[in-house]
C-alpha cells in the first residue's frame, strides 16, 4: 500500500524559511522544498516525448495500412493483466522500462486505424486530423473563453459555420460536445427549455409529465438522457417503424395524440439519421410536418448518418433536414475526425443556447475584460473546460476540402453496394436488409444449416454462429466487425464501411475470411 | 458557397457496376467510384504526421520551459480572424500551406505550458502524460467495450482503484469523464438514483420538490447541473461560509431543517475541497455528521484539492473525506495529467453506479460475448464513445511514482507560501485571505492609490485596476494569471501555483511585472 493512501495525516513538518549559501545562487527553501529553478529534468523528459513520438510512428502510423499486421492481439483480461505491469508504486520507473509499456500498450490494443477494424461506427486514420489531435494535446487549450483559446474559438465557429450551411441553414448556433450522447442529451435540454424555460430554475417538481418521441430503432441515449434529464425512460415514447427501420410519420402523430390524451405534455421528436444497426434514414419532411403541427421542437440525431450531407449524391437522405431546430451530427464517424468530435448545431438564432446553458461564473466569464466577451462561448456547454474538437475536423476539411469529403463518403457508399452485391452472390451468406448508407448487416449461415428449414431450431443455432465466429476472428486477429440480435432478428453481423484506406480486396476478404471461419459450424 | 451546401439533391448518377481491363489488375468501379487499393495518399500522410511532430518538438515542447518566450502573442478577434486562413474550401490545400497553418495556430495559442502561465487551475507540460496523450491519439480507441480497449479499460480500473485507496475507501467504484463538471452532474443523478431508483423511469413529474446543499462557494457546475437535471436551480440551497471560504455546518444543518419545513425533499450534500477562487476546504468530518444524522448522500467536489491526497503533508485538508459516498477529482489540474481527467469514484459496490447509468444497448453490450462481459464498463456512463483519460494520469504516475506526485503537491504549497510572504512584505500588494491551498488572491494597489482611505471611492477605483493590468500583461505577452471580483469584494489577481517546472524566480517575476505594469496607474 502507498504512503500516499495511509489515512494518518502527517504531523505538519518545518515551515520555516530559510537561506542557505552553498555557492553563488542562493537556495530558498520552504517547508523543506528547494524553490530555485524548476523541479523537472526537462532534458529527460523531451527525450522521452521524442522517443515516444518515433515509437508511435514506426508501431502505428506507419503500420496503420498494412494488412499484414494483426487487428488485434488478443488477450483474455486475466492474461493481459499480467502481461502489462499496471500497477502505480512510490518511486518512479526508469525511462526504458515506460518506453517498452508504450510499446506493451500499443501492441495489445485494437489497431482501430486497421483497413479491417470494421467493429464500430469509426475506423481509420486520417493523417491531417491526427497532426492536429498531437498539436492539440501538446498546447493543452481549454476553450472556454477567448483569452485562454483564441485560435481554437475562431476555428470553432468556422465550423460550426460550415456545417450550419450544410444543415441548409442561412445562420445558427452551435457546440461542440465530448460524443454524439451529449449532443443528444443538450439537445433535449434545449428542447426543454424552449418548451418551458422556468424549468432551469424551478426544475420539474409539479410539472405535467413531459413526453418526447423518437423511433424504435434510435441511438440508447435517447434513453439515458430522458433519464439523466429527470425526463423518466417511461416518457420516451417510441414510434414504431417500417421494414427498413424507418420511422412512420402516421404512428409518431397517433402516438402524440395518444400522449396528449394521458394528459402528458409532448415537447420534442427525435428523428434518426443513419440508426445504429440497419443505419435507416427517418423522412425528415413527413415528421417535420407533424412537428410543426404540434409546436414540437425537432431534433434529428444525424451523429451517425450526418456526413452523407458533404455528398451531393447521397444528402437526399437527410432531404428536410433544414427543418430541423437542431441536429447532432459526429465528424468522428465517417469522416474519421477522430474520438470525439461531435456537433450540436442550432436553428435559432436568438441566443437560445447561451441562455439556457449560461451559469455566468464571474471568475471565468469577466464582463470587464478588454475584448468583445461575446467570444468567451464556453458558457453554452455544459462542460467547464473543453477540448477544441473542431479544431482536428478543421484540419481534415482544410486539406481535403469538401470534394475531398465528398470523395470518401461516396466511395464508402459505392463499396458498401459492392459488398450487398457480393453479398447476394455468395453461397451462405444472406442480407438482412437492402442497406440505405454503409451499415450492410447479414447473416453467415454455415454448410451445416443451409439445408435446414428456417423454423425456431433453425434460428437457434444461428444464433450462436455469429459470437462463435467472432471470438475466432478475435483470437486469429484477422478482422474485426460486430454482430447483434436486432428487435426479433437473431445475432447477425453488421459490416460498416467507412474508411478511405478501406478497397474492394478487403471487402472480399471479408467474406472469405468469415467463411473460412464459419465453414466447420 | 461550397457545393456540399447546396439544398439541391444531386440527381442519382451511374449505379452499373462495370469492371474494365486496362492493365493487370481489374480496376472495379461501383458509382464510378474505383474500389481497388486504397484511396488514400498514405505516403503522403505519413510524411505530413512527422513534419507536424517536428514542427511540435521545436515550436511546443522545446519551448515549454523557455521564460524568454511569450505566454500569448495578443490579437483581437477580428485581426486574428484576418491573420489565420480559416475558411474550408471545395479543394484542399498543399501540404506547405497546410503546415504553415499548424505553425500560426501554434503561435497565436496561449502557450499553457509556459511557466508563467497562471490564468486556470491547470498549467504546465508533463512529458510522460504527453507522450500516453499522444499514443492516445494516434491508436484513437474508444473504451465502452474490453474487444476494443482492453489495455485502457484494465488501466482505467487500476487507475481507479489507486484513486480510491487515495481517499481511504477499502473498495468502490468508479468512471473517468469529461471534466469535472460532468462527475459533478452524474453524482447528483447517482444520488438521486440512490434516493428514488424509480425516477429513473418515470421521471420527477409529480414528485416533491428534491432539494441538495453545497456552500455558496461552490463551483459553478453545481447550478448547471440542478438544471440540466431537472432539479431546478432554485431547488440548490447555497450555504454560508465563514471568512475562509468553508462552509459552516451549522448553517448547512439549519437549511436543511428550512428545506424539509418547506416540504422540500432534501437528498444530497454537495462539499467542495478546493474551490475555485479562494482554494478553500469544506469541513468534511463535520459535514459527514451532518448528513449521516440527515440520511443524505455525501459528494465531495475535489476537482481542484482532490491532489493534495496524494501529499501525507497535506492530505489533512481533506480530513474526513474517507466518509464521503462520492468524489470528484481531476488530475489533470494540480497533476498535470493534460485536459480532460477527471475521476467520478463512488463508495457503493452494489453496482449503482451501473444501474443507475445503463441503457443495456444490445449492438455494443451483448452478454454472449466469450469473455466476461463484466469488463465491458463502458455501460456505467453517460458517454457511449469515450476516451481512454486515465492512461494519460497513469503514464505520469508509473514515471515519477506517487513519491513523485507527492513532490509536485507539496512544491506547489511551498510556492504559494513563498510568494503569500513576498506579497506580506511588498508595498503595494495586499493579501484578500490567507490560503489554505495553492490559490494565492491579492490585490495591486498603485502609488496612486496608497495613501487614500479605504472608502466607497477607493474600492471603486482599484476594482478598474486589475482588468487594466491584465489588459497590458497580455499585450506584452509576458504572463497571464487571473482576476475577478468575489462574494462583495472587487477584482482581485488569483494566482494558481501548479507547475513544478515554475520556480522562486517566477513567483518574483509575477510582482515585480505587476507592479511595473501598474506602477502608473
Amino acid at each position: 500500500m502507498s504512503h500516499a493512501c495511509d489515512r494518518q495525516d502527517a504531523s505538519q513538518g518545518d515551515t520555516d524559511q530559510k537561506e542557505m549559501t552553498p555557492g553563488k545562487k542562493i537556495p530558498v527553501f520552504v517547508d523543506g522544498v528547494v524553490l530555485n529553478g524548476p523541479q523537472t529534468d526537462v532534458k529527460a523528459g523531451e527525450k522521452f516525448v521524442e522517443e515516444a513520438c518515433r515509437l508511435i510512428m514506426e508501431e502505428v502510423v506507419l503500420k496503420a495500412t498494412d494488412i499484414n499486421e494483426k487487428v488485434c492481439e488478443w488477450q483474455p483480461p486475466e492474461q493481459l493483466r499480467q502481461l502489462l505491469d499496471l500497477e502505480m508504486r512510490d518511486t518512479g520507473e526508469s525511462q526504458d522500462k515506460l518506453l517498452k509499456l508504450c510499446q506493451d500498450v500499443i501492441r495489445y490494443s485494437v489497431k482501430t486505424n486497421h483497413p479491417r477494424f470494421f467493429n464500430q461506427l469509426y475506423a481509420g486514420l486520417d493523417y491531417h486530423s491526427l497532426a492536429a489531435r498531437i498539436i492539440t494535446e501538446a498546447l493543452n487549450p481549454s476553450i472556454y473563453t477567448y483569452e485562454v483559446s483564441p485560435v481554437f474559438l475562431l476555428v470553432e465557429e468556422a465550423v460550426l459555420k460550415k456545417m450550419i450551411e450544410c444543415v441548409g441553414w442561412k445562420e445558427g448556433d452551435g457546440i461542440f460536445n465530448p460524443g454524439g450522447s451529449v449532443s443528444n442529451m443538450c439537445a433535449m435540454n434545449l428542447a426543454r427549455y424552449r418548451h418551458c424555460p422556468d424549468i432551469k430554475d424551478k426544475g420539474l417538481s409539479g410539472l405535467p409529465r413531459l413526453i418526447l418521441f423518437t423511433s424504435a430503432e434510435c441511438h440508447y441515449s435517447m434513453k439515458k438522457a430522458a433519464s439523466f434529464l429527470g425526463i423518466g425512460t417511461q416518457n420516451v415514447y417510441f414510434v414504431e417503424t417500417d421494414g427498413r427501420g424507418k420511422m412512420i410519420p402516421e404512428e409518431l402523430e397517433k402516438q402524440i395524440w395518444q400522449g396528449k390524451q394521458e394528459g402528458a405534455v409532448p415537447f420534442l421528436v427525435c428523428a434518426t439519421s443513419g440508426t445504429t444497426v440497419l443505419g435507416a434514414f427517418d423522412p425528415l419532411d413527413e415528421i417535420a410536418e407533424v412537428c410543426e403541427r404540434h409546436g414540437l421542437w425537432l431534433h434529428v440525431d444525424a451523429s451517425w448518418g450526418g456526413s452523407a450531407l458533404v455528398s451531393r449524391k447521397h444528402r437526399r437522405l437527410l432531404h428536410g433536414i433544414h427543418r430541423a431546430d437542431s441536429v447532432a451530427w459526429n465528424p468522428h464517424k465517417m469522416l474519421m475526425a477522430g474520438i470525439q468530435c461531435s456537433a450540436l448545431l442550432v436553428k435559432d438564432k436568438s441566443d437560445l443556447l447561451k441562455k439556457c446553458y449560461s451559469a455566468k461564473a464571474t471568475y471565468l466569464f469577466q464582463q470587464d475584460k478588454f475584448y468583445d466577451v461575446s467570444y468567451d462561448t464556453g458558457d453554452k456547454s455544459i462542460q467547464c473546460s473543453r477540448r477544441p474538437d473542431a479544431f482536428k475536423f478543421w484540419m481534415t476539411w482544410k486539406a481535403v476540402g469538401t470534394s475531398g469529403l465528398e470523395e470518401r463518403v461516396n466511395r464508402a457508399f459505392a463499396l458498401s453496394r459492392y459488398l450487398v452485391d457480393e453479398i447476394k452472390k455468395r453461397e451462405g451468406f444472406k442480407l438482412l436488409i437492402e442497406p440505405e448508407y454503409t451499415n450492410v448487416c447479414f447473416w453467415y449461415i454455415p454448410p451445416s444449416l443451409r439445408e435446414m428449414a428456417e423454423g425456431p431450431e433453425f434460428w437457434r443455432k444461428l444464433s450462436l454462429v455469429a459470437p462463435a465466429i467472432k471470438e475466432k476472428m478475435m483470437k486469429k486477429g484477422s478482422l474485426m466487425l460486430g454482430y447483434q440480435p436486432h428487435r426479433g432478428k437473431v445475432n447477425f453481423f453488421r459490416q460498416v464501411v467507412i474508411s478511405p484506406q478501406v478497397s474492394r480486396e478487403d471487402m472480399d476478404f471479408l467474406l472469405d475470411e468469415i467463411d473460412s471461419l464459419g465453414r466447420d459450424m
